[in-house]
């Protein structure tokens, strides 16, 4: 099966290689004194070629690699069960602060992600402060991907680097049927930690704020309890509407070329996309009052196979142009996918990500829940010509609102001895 | 292994059986109708006789019985990965209303943990509403239990059921380092799914809630997203102080029927037990900030491989008595094992089945997580005589803020034909 690790060339590589040019020579201790020394009783964890093909059986011992040539890990890989997303506020002023940030992290991202603690649990003097908390002991690395994103604050005044600024990276612009609040948007920094158990995934991301405290301010966060699309090989799950989700997405490597990756001409970003990450809230009470029938024309497909109206097997190309006997489509016009299919938006194709998750309950005594809709393209405005379109007449808006939303560039991944982003520092 | 499937003589009884007195027949409509008839295309469960002992590994296909005699499953089941707790206002006036109630969740959630959906996910008549919501479908039983309570105010006047009231269910008292938000306590009914895929304890709450729309009120919830605590050859897990819990818990059957079982003298009740839920904060940031010989000291355990500080072996018997050369006690006289343990409190003991959960970033910017720690116990004044003493004394108040709470009684598994409670309509 194709596309299972996504660097070929992973490797061990600890952060006392992170030295380019020389610059890093215990330059991680500027963050975490000690954090990144050798840990006693962490998991060795194996790599494994990959998880089953069902994709509900969880392999504890997967690994992907974080150094390699292409992009990050987390975007091509088959989504793993659970994720957390979290963004964060820099709260530094130089270029050289925001180098040790991303340094430290890089070579922490990998210990992460090769299921060992970024530092350690138990360290033997008494009155030293562990660096890694623990809670992801002995659970083993699941999967874990961290992908880490730069959001157009990186390129303003204050770290002098405008001019590096990712051709296509800005604000996303106010787009039909936004409901944003604002303490769910943004950020100069993303973090997106999957895994196939959530506490491994929260414990990436809970490691990796706490060791970078003094450089950033936690800004916003989900944590998705379900993934809501499926990867080559996996059987497509559901989101909480009912609904399979992913039937039809990228998987074919022209399409990853075409719509999700930068090419050449993205200079130090050739290899890297950008991420866009949308908090949807469903109003999954009133979804639940709704009749079948209905429900089935919002999407355009049927609920229990997940096939289009127009056909009877869940990966059946839908037939937009089918008419029922009084004149009207079959499958609506105002349809999720007929709104949504690259066979009406001039060929565009996005790739999805999502992962469903859940507030609890609502002041209103509802329950609270949605779609953290992660999308990677090579053209953010990709996406916001889909949502102009969604947003102004999408059936499926009655029972959804978007409440979260922030735009990052993903740099490519880094061969080992580097760090994440680092040609911004030239 | 022992213990594993709670019922030897589960069978998959459908809610039409569920006739006691001819009381039934077609009772279930009541509240969903047409909700409970069989439904195409949902997975045929296998009973399993268990997971890998190691814990980590989910089976999909494991299932528990809901029918059967003894006690409820959910209680003495080797802790699952997930839970979802979730607790309910009644909304009705009548005891009829309440046994309509009852007899239809049991139905449901029997289909529920044979790992059926509980109702039609799409039905065939296009005007028809989905009885099942169908996020769950594909996914597997996952080993689900739901476990129903009873709390105080099912027996006050509304019911006429106060002379049924189980001995010892009343709100507990207010107990030292209470910090309980109004909104986090009480509830009539509470249930707990749990299961080793959190959709489908999710899945089984909300379609729960949702067939009892017209008659409770959702209160209060809280999703688990790891578990906090093993059964019988799990491996202990860690909770999010990065302690491993439930390394000295009950196991033993001599310890269930003389803590956690209530005995022929509670009559109806015999076979039950009672529930405690708080769901108790951590200031996780603070947690991190303290050196590793504090955090040792205050659950008087070693935080790498769990052992008390008197041992070196996680299952070592702590030595409460043993001294340091300056006299003061090896493992601190106020440390969260020496008040909790046993044999500091006149030999009671409690089952814990604790859930690490997050509640994301709290509004001071910090990560907002701790446990839903539910507890089983025959008295609950067991459980209050120690928060007693942890309240006043423990090391770990520093770090912990208990902000919910509520009790239950638990009434005894029913036999295939019955509802749970049902002697309550005698
Ligand atoms: C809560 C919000 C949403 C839900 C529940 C949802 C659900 C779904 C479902 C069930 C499908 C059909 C199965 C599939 O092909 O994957 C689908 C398809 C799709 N969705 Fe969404 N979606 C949501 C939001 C969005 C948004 C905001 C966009 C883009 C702006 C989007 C873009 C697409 C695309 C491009 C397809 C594929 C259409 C096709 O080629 O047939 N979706 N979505
Ligand atoms: C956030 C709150 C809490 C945390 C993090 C926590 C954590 C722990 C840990 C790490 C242990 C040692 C390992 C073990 O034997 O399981 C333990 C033991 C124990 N805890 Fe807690 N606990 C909490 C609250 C409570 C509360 C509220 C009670 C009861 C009122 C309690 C009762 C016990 C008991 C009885 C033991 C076993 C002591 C022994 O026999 O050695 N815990 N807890």
């Amino acid at each position: 099966m194709a596309g299972r690790r996504e660097q070929a060339d992973g490797d061990s590589g600890t952060t006392s290689r992170l030295s380019r040019r020389g610059f890093f020579t215990g330059a991680a201790g500027g963050l975490a004194a000690g954090g990144l020394a050798g840990v006693g009783g962490t998991l060795a964890a194996g790599a494994v070629e990959g998880p089953g093909s069902s994709g509900q059986q969880s392999n504890s011992d997967l690994t992907y690699s974080f150094y390699g040539s292409g992009p990050q890990a987390g975007v091509r890989t088959p989504p793993q069960q659970y994720c957390v997303f979290m963004t964060f506020d820099l709260q530094i002023e130089t270029a050289r602060e925001l180098q040790v940030l991303l340094a430290t992290w890089s070579g922490a991202i990998d210990r992460l992600m090769s299921g060992k603690a970024i530092g350690s649990v138990e360290p033997s003097r008494s009155s030293a402060v562990p660096t890694d908390t623990g809670e992801a002991q002995e659970l083993g690395p699941n999967g874990l991907t961290v992908t880490l994103g730069l959001g157009p604050g990186v390129f303003d005044k204050r770290f002098d680097l405008a001019a590096m600024k990712p051709a296509l990276l800005a604000d996303l612009p106010s787009l039909p049927s936004d409901q944003l609040r604002a303490e769910l948007t943004g950020g100069d920094i993303s973090l997106q930690a999957c895994a196939d158990h959530p506490q491994v995934a929260y414990h990436a991301i809970r490691d990796l704020a706490r060791m970078a405290r003094e450089s950033v301010h936690t800004r916003w966060t989900v944590m998705g309890f379900g993934k809501a699309s499926a990867g080559a090989g996996q059987k497509t799950p559901r989101n909480l509407l009912g609904f399979k989700d992913g039937t039809r997405n990228i998987t074919e490597k022209s399409d990853y070329d075409d719509f999700v990756w930068l090419g050449k001409d993205a200079g130090w970003m050739a290899g890297g996309t950008y991420q866009i990450a949308r908090k949807i809230q469903m109003n999954i009470e009133i979804w639940d009052a709704d009749h079948i029938g209905d429900q089935q024309d919002v999407f355009g497909r049927t609920k229990h196979v997940g096939a289009p109206l127009t056909g009877k097997h869940e990966f059946d190309t839908p037939d937009f142009a089918k008419k029922k006997a009084d004149g009207d489509p079959v499958i609506p016009a105002t349809s999720h996918i007929a709104l949504a299919a690259h066979e009406n938006n001039d060929g565009i194709k996005i790739l999805r990500r999502p992962y469903n998750y859940t507030d609890g309950i609502s002041r209103f005594g509802q329950l609270d829940a949605g779609l953290l809709f992660m999308v990677y393209t090579n053209d953010p405005d990709n996406f916001s010509r889909l949502q102009r379109k969604l947003g102004a007449s999408d059936r499926l808006n009655e029972y959804i609102g978007h409440i979260g939303s922030a735009v990052f560039a993903v740099p490519p991944a880094v061969k080992s001895g580097h760090y994440l982003a680092e040609e911004l520092f030239g």
